[in-house]
């Protein structure tokens, strides 16, 4: 999926709502646990409910890896059932990845051909030839982390690295990386006040922001400081949406909590946008 | 296994080599294309050939990925083989993963429950909160990336954080963190001169070390600075080792370039301890 065709749909949608795919056993409605793949019938009746509000999809592989090879099935058809029933959704395998050179080919591989993802998220440590592997495909698009919204952001990515922080250098040194325009970065919502600087820095690239609802991140000023004229954000919501309700009703709950971020999104972007 | 059964292991065999199992259906001997699976055949004639010359193995995830379902299959059986054959031998799930506090601890469950490996590596870009759930797990060990020996390295880890390299500050903060001592650190061969700071750092943290043959790493070089008093190293292998034949010798000529450093590293064990 190119970035024209995702802006297209946030503004058909009038949402930029992602919708992370966390899934775990302990915390989905019990009667689902007799089904053969609990995971993707869970991921099938929220993608159901709610593909209409959303634009982004976003599976935390942790969540498959963690049951094996069984959870690496429920992956596999949660990705094909979005491909085949919503092939205008934009994907995001939630991997961290990122090793070196043929490495990282490897990895790319298996999210962008294997699991046909739109994107991947990638961690940027160990630099250059460690991401641009992943750039070298054709439409698709490569999130790196940059200020996450966990504590653990402080130990090193606001350290001052020759005088800027450690995530503005990988922000300002990214930009120049081959293929760049395929980039998007992870910014988490718990530090809205930073995102002046960084549009200071990439005024127009897509920032996926974690940190909305669960974690205390604010959608109204995350947007105030984040938006770019391309809209240019995609604001996740895992545990919030998924997990609004235990009961059988948990497919209906989760769109009400989707709905409520989609209208306060369509607020903000027609007060923001004549379109 | 705690670190004292390694390094009683690594006095034992005289050896303190790991071999990556970082295994490519386009470079393994074409006859086993015929087997049902056959990474993990070609996995169990390596290991069958080379377990009493190596301490650890290493297969990088990224390589089974890469073949989906049927990839996370023969990763799963290469462990469980090795597990049930040679359980006193120390394994590493080349992940490099990270993310925030549970989904870290999926990784970890993913890793050090589900297929039982004794370590995995994880990249510290996300700090303390990301890292400190692998180091949750008793007698596990979470080798953290320090110093990588690809170029991007040179992109942020040597940079200097508050007049201090991005690496060392990744050293010494980590030093604090809970269970800091089921720590150990990826430091790339190529930069060999690097091992005496970091020695000033941690001091007997063991070090997985890659980049020794193919990347153009010495071993001489390595352990004169790296070496602690519990030996404190372990040197990777892949290519080197696992493509030294293409033919149906293959296990045979991996056997004889383990040796080859196994022998070069008894010397040196023998001139730097009185055991």
């Amino acid at each position: 999926m190119t970035t024209q065709e995702l802006v297209s749909q946030i503004n058909l949608k009038k949402s930029f709502l992602c919708i992370g795919l966390d899934v775990d056993l302990q915390k989905i409605p019990k009667h689902l646990l007799q089904e053969e793949d609990p995971i993707f019938e869970f991921n099938k009746a929220i993608i159901d409910a709610t593909h209409h509000l959303c634009v982004a999809y976003k599976p935390n592989t942790a969540f498959y890896e963690a049951y094996g090879i069984k959870g690496w099935k429920s992956l596999e058809k949660t990705i094909n059932y979005l491909n085949e029933n919503h092939p205008e959704i934009f994907t995001i395998a939630d991997a961290k990845r990122g090793d070196i050179g043929n490495t990282s080919t490897m990895y790319a591989k298996a999210f962008f051909e294997d699991l046909a993802f739109d994107s991947v998220t990638v961690a940027p440590y160990m630099g250059k030839d460690s991401v641009e592997p992943f750039l070298a495909f054709k439409d698709k698009h490569t999130i790196m982390l940059a200020l996450t919204s966990n504590e653990g952001a402080f130990d090193f990515q606001t350290k001052k690295v020759e005088n800027l922080e450690l995530y503005k250098t990988v922000l300002e040194t990214s930009k120049a990386w081959q293929n760049a325009n395929q980039l998007m970065y992870v910014v988490g919502a718990t530090k809205a006040k930073y995102f002046e600087d960084i549009r200071k820095i990439i005024p127009n690239s897509f920032l996926l922001v974690p940190g909305v609802g669960a974690q205390g991140g604010n959608l109204q000023e995350v947007c105030k400081y984040g938006l770019s004229k391309n809209v240019g954000l995609l604001i996740n919501s895992s545990r919030g949406i998924i997990y609004a309700s235990k009961d059988k009703n948990y497919a209906k709950k989760a769109a009400e909590k989707a709905e409520e971020l989609q209208k306060q999104m369509e607020e903000i972007l027609n007060s923001n946008f004549s379109v």
